[in-house]
Formats: structure tokens, sequence, C-alpha cells
């Protein structure tokens, strides 16, 4: 495997994608997804090999389970292409346009990015994903996928690749790589001459890994410490309700609430009964000195657990004085993705709105909807928590770029 | 200095920023626009140490005269500053709004980036611009500029930090670093806690420096090796013009032209003509061995000398077979900023305009065009040659970013 020859042949393949029209993308788009249903077969032969050595490294269930393909999964992943087929092309959309005084014309259009690295772990379902994305927006995709998944990868990798060729497509658009060592990983993080975009996909650890170090540009996904602040305003029924959706309706995502934040006037009533409904789901509290004065069975929170992306069946729990403190400990400890304020005080969720820095502000709902398609974006490639180029959840448009076409009749310049 | 503590006051102050309304940045824009005025005289003392000190490093007068701050160039700087206070505020502008069946309104508002950092070589007027823009987007900066300007900076900033603080603004709005080692330099790229955005403007050097060493995001800025096309179907008194102008109007700028490319078919009437033109200029030809056959005076052009920006009296030159070989050597050899094609037929311009991959494409007008003001966008920070959140010139709305506010009334998912 040749990291330079993968480049250069994604470069040639994104210039071809680049020039088609929405209707041949997709008609590209509907034979990958047909290809994918036709030779199931073939995908959960390659899955069954990856899921058995899964089973023989001591992986835990629930790894396996995410690792795992079944007929139904191959089916959604066949059906989340033909979404894609189905959402507006945005390239060659006109983002602006204007005549200068000297005459010249300047058109400001959306064009690809050019060729997108996305660095993942286990689910194979994200190389079908990715992959459609990115075609559906003109850009060649290099895939690094974890070594757990490899054979499920390069299977479905497989399939599309010779759909697109039957669609006349170069192959090349999509590319999985076979070296799953960290060297090549590092090695490709700095193939800055072939590949415009990095997108790491999976836990902290990995995205802290390519921040530091990537030369070419990346966008940070998805680490959540999301936090729910119930306001001495709040009204209590929705608070309780919010507080248990967004930390139980689904535990290991980012959008899930890892840190409650209570108003003191409302600690006494509010704490108790939350304890009990999330007692019933067995959530572990981990309160501040204040918070369990109110509840004492509560475990003691430390300056970690305030900081904590749990992914699992606990809470931080802290009692602030007022909406100003509140604030600040969510600025302090929050990652930036999604913070809550339950309140029926207009001011108040005005002012949580403007001052909590997060890529989505939430008043009075749960956290989990911070999600390209409950955005109504129709997909999604991630949620960037980082401020450049996207923020938040990241449709087709933040796979996009622009450049501006000037046309002139000889204009020069004094 | 300790980095640490310069990132967090800049944190600190882009808070307050962050919430500041249109007037009360002008209003402290127009007091720091006034204090460079009123202060002139201080701040040609410190230039004028800064002065003394190269011309006995020895430095080019060129270089000196970058450096070299008068009562016009302050004057300057000062009318800048008043400039972005007749801008619009972009901040807080509301980019899209929708509301889902589920009852959620959904609002993606811009809001400043937070903290920016600029690293830049000699000119001190930087200083000022870089900071009037940041402050207009209600971004904290900290600027790193070179050890030979470092006296006019630190005198700039000072005067700055005081009208801001006159104006009930935090100091630490602007901040420059006192040590201009190469050590603090690398520091500064990996604090990555406080600051959310680094831009280099300078040299290719410096670009390459920061992007190999920062684990902040970075946008790259102003390398151009920018190419004019002479097609078949040139007007031929246009082509010369351009040229000539894109050429020789500036030398020393990213958008100056560096590489003409001519057909085949007009390249025996076109190149003795502009040969002949740019003579008087002083400008050396270095040409590919077709070229050589028809203006044999010419210095015969190396591989090096196509991917060359000069920034100097000279000019690579290459004939082409065809446009399709003009755009793909223009696609090899560019720094994707700006390049033009001369011509009059309408289906070649609109197949140039859509395969060259810069991010300013002309037909018929000089590449010295690509510019913020020229653009319109009344200033400019840089020209990004990424395609990461901004291309090409970069004004206010560079400098911000945005977030989703949600409001709901106890939504929840299920």
């Amino acid at each position: 495997m040749n990291l330079q020859i993968i480049g250069k042949e994604a470069r040639l393949a994104s210039e071809t994608l680049g020039k088609l029209t929405a209707e041949e993308k997709n008609r590209a788009l509907a034979t990958c997804a047909a290809a994918l249903c036709e030779r199931t077969e073939e995908l959960l032969a390659a899955n069954a090999e990856d899921v058995a050595a899964a089973g023989e490294k001591g992986m835990s269930e629930a790894l396996i389970d995410r690792l795992r393909l079944t007929e139904g999964r191959i089916r959604s992943m066949a059906e989340g292409i033909s979404q894609v087929c189905g959402l507006a092309d945005p390239i060659g959309e006109v983002m602006s346009e204007s005549v200068r005084p000297n005459g010249l014309k300047i058109t400001q259009v959306r064009v690809p990015i050019g060729v997108i690295g996305i660095i993942y772990e286990s689910r194979p379902n994200v190389t079908a994903d990715a992959f459609a994305l990115c075609l559906k927006t003109g850009n060649a995709v290099i895939l690094r996928g974890g070594s757990d998944a490899l054979r499920s990868n390069l299977a479905i990798a497989r399939v599309l690749r010779q759909a697109l060729s039957e669609a006349g497509l170069p192959e090349n658009s999509v590319q999985v790589l076979t070296d799953t060592s960290r060297e090549t990983a590092r090695e490709f993080m700095r193939l800055r001459e072939y590949v415009d975009l990095l997108i790491p996909r999976g836990g902290a650890g990995l995205i802290r890994t390519v921040v530091e170090n990537s030369t070419i540009p990346v966008i940070e996904t998805g680490t959540g410490n999301c936090h729910v602040y119930v306001d001495e305003f709040a009204d209590e029924e929705k608070a309780l309700a919010i507080v248990e959706n967004a930390k139980t309706q689904r535990l290991g995502v980012c959008n899930a609430c890892e840190s409650l934040v209570v108003h003191r006037a409302v600690a006494d009533s509010f704490l108790p009964k939350l304890a009990a409904r999330l007692a019933q789901k067995e959530v572990e509290l981990r309160g501040d000195e204040e918070s369990r004065r109110t509840v004492p069975t509560m475990t003691p929170a430390t300056e970690e657990d305030f900081a904590a992306e749990y992914l699992d069946r606990i809470l931080s729990v802290k009692v602030a004085d007022s909406l100003s403190e509140a604030i600040a400990h969510i600025n302090r400890y929050h990652t930036k993705h999604s913070d809550c304020i339950v309140t029926e005080n207009a001011e108040n969720a005005k002012r949580f709105l403007r001052e909590i820095d997060s890529a989505a502000v939430y008043v009075n709902a749960s956290t989990r909807f911070t999600d390209g398609f409950e955005f109504g974006f129709g997909a999604e490639i991630g949620i960037s928590t980082q401020k450049l180029h996207a923020r938040g959840p990241m449709g087709l448009i933040a796979l996009t770029s622009y450049k501006y076409l000037i046309e002139g009749n000889g204009q020069i310049r004094n």
C-alpha cells in the first residue's frame, strides 16, 4: 500500500467528480445502493470473519454488536445511500453575485472540497455513509477504518467501487486503507498534498491524536459533555422529563447529557424527585456538597466529574446560586457541544442563549436533538465542536467550499 | 511573558467583546483611531529605534521601508480603523431559521470566533489593521509580529490598549507577544485551549512553519503562483495589457502574475510583442523550448520556474497545444490563488472557470483584483488559499462562526 499513489488516485478521481451533474451522481449512488443489497451474502461473509476474530480477541459484546452486519443493517446502509440521492445537490449553487464599479462581475459559487479523509472506529456502516455524502458533494474519499472492521470495510468498498465503475465513474472515488497500523495513520494525517480535509469520527482519544498529528485541516467532531441547567423558574415536570431523556434515552452518544446544574432555589424540591426517577434507570448521581445535602445518597463529585463525558449511567450534579454562576460553570467545563436551560423566564432564556458558547444552545428541550436529521439536513457526516468552517451537525454543505468567478472585459488595476 | 496567562486574559476579554453592540464596538474603534493620531510622536520614536536597529543589522532598504512608520502611514492606520467602524457588524445576524415538525424552533446566528492569533512579519500597520477587524467582529486578538518591528508593535498596542480602557473595554482585547523567539512562537501555535484560530501572514516559509507546527486550526494565506493563460481566441491587446498589469503593477504581492501560458496558435504573434513590452519594464522571461523558438532571448525555464512565486521581475512562459493542456498545467503548478484566461470564446471561458481549482478564477481581467477591497468587502484580513472555512479574500465574515439556538417547550426525543 503506497499512500502517495492512493492520494494521487483520489485527486484524479476528484477532478472527474467535481464536473458531474446531480443526475450523474444520483444515478451512480442508486447503482451503489442496489449493489449493496444484491451482494449481501458477500458482505455478511466478510463481516463474519471480522466478528469471529473480534470474539477470539475477547472484544466486549457491546463492541462486537457495533461491528456486526446483518441483512437489516445492510439494507439500512443501502437506504441511507438512497436518501442521499434525494437531497438537493449543493454544488454549483450561486452563493453571492455582484458587479463592481469597474464592471467586474464577481460570482461566488459552491464547489467540492476535493479529497476528504475520514478516520473512524468500529462501525462498518460509516464506510457507506461517508462515501455517499462525499460522492454527492463531488468529493473523493479515503477511508481509514479500525483494524477490527477491515474485512467488512474492504468488502463494502469493493462493492461500491465495482458499482461506480459500472456507472462509468472512477472507482477511486472511494478507497479504503488496507494498512491500519498507527504509523500509516500518522503518515496519512500528513498527506497534505492530496487530502484537503480530515474528519476524525470516534472517541476523544482518536480525535486528540488526529488534532495533534495532522497537518491537513481537521474538523474536530463529537466529544460531548452536555449540560442541562434547571433554572429557578423551571417548570419542574419539563425539567424532569428533559433531564431523564437527555441522560438515558441513549447512553453512548455525544449529545447525551453528562452534567446537571440546578438553581439553589429549586434544588430541594427538584433533586429528590430526579434522584427517584433516575434510580429507576440505574443512573448514578455524583454531586457537589450542596446537592448532597439534599440527596445524601449521591456519590461525592470530583473536579474530573464536572469535565467528564461518561457515555454511561452516571450524571454529575452541581447546585448554583445564580444564573451567572451556572453559565460560568458550564462555559468552564463543557465541550461546546450542546447545553440546555429549562426555564419559563424569557429573560433568563435569552441570556443563556447568548452567553453559552456551544454549537447548540437549547431552551426547554432535550440535548439529544443535536443531530443532522433532527435539524432537517437530511444527512450528517458528524457533529463539529470547533468553530471553523462548520459548527454543530454537519450536512452536505459542510463538505463543500466555494470559489470566486470574476468576469471582465480587459480590466487592469491602477 | 507567560503564554498561559496571555491566553486566559484573551479568553476573558473575548467573553466581554462577544456581548457588545455594534455601537459600543464602533465607539471604542473611534477612540483608538483618534489615539493613534494624537500619539504620533510616541509611535514615531519607537519606530525610529526599530529602524535604527535594522540599519545596523544591514537590513535591505526595501525591507526597512516596509518597517518604517511616517506621519502619513500612522494617519492611514487610523483611517483604516475608521473605515472598519463604517462596515456593517455581522455579529448577531440570523443566517437561517426553521421550525421543525416537532415544534422546535432552530435559529442559526453569527457569533465571534473567540480568540484569534496572528503571526506576521515586518509591517507594523498589520498590528492596527488586524486589531480593528478582530474587535469589530467581537474577537480578542493575540499578535506575534516580527522581532524587527517589536518596539513599533508594542507602541501601537500600548496606544490601542489605553484607548480601549478609556472606552470601557478590556485592554486585553489586544495583546502583543514581547518574546519573539522561535520557541515561544511554537508554544503559541499549540495554545489550543485559549486560541481558536491562527492566521499566518507572510512569506511561504512562515506559513509552512505554522501549518506544520500548529495544533490550533490555521487558515493558510497568501502564497500566489498566479497564471495568465492567453487562449487562441484572445484579444491580443487585452492580453498584453492584462499580462503587463498582472506582472508589473506591483511586484511583491501574492496576486501578481508569475506564470504565463500561451496557446500555440497565437504564440508567434503574441510572444514577441509581449517580450518587447515587458523588456521596457526589465522583466526577465523564462520560457520552455517552444516559447524560446519564438523569442530566443528568453532564459530556459526549469521545472522549478513553473512552480515559482518570484515576487520579482521574472515571468515563466509555457506554450500549450490546447485549452486542456493549459488547464492541466495550471492545476498542476498553481497555488490555487488566482488564475486568468484571456479569451473572446465563451465556451472556453466557461470551461476555464469551471475546471481551474483556484480561489479566484478570472476571464479577461488582471489577477491583481484578488483583494478584499476590490471585491467590495471593505476590509481584508488576508487571502486564504485553502478550502476550509474561508477561500480567497477574507473580510469580516471570515472572522466569525455561528451557533444554533433551539427553542422548545419541553420536547424530548423518542
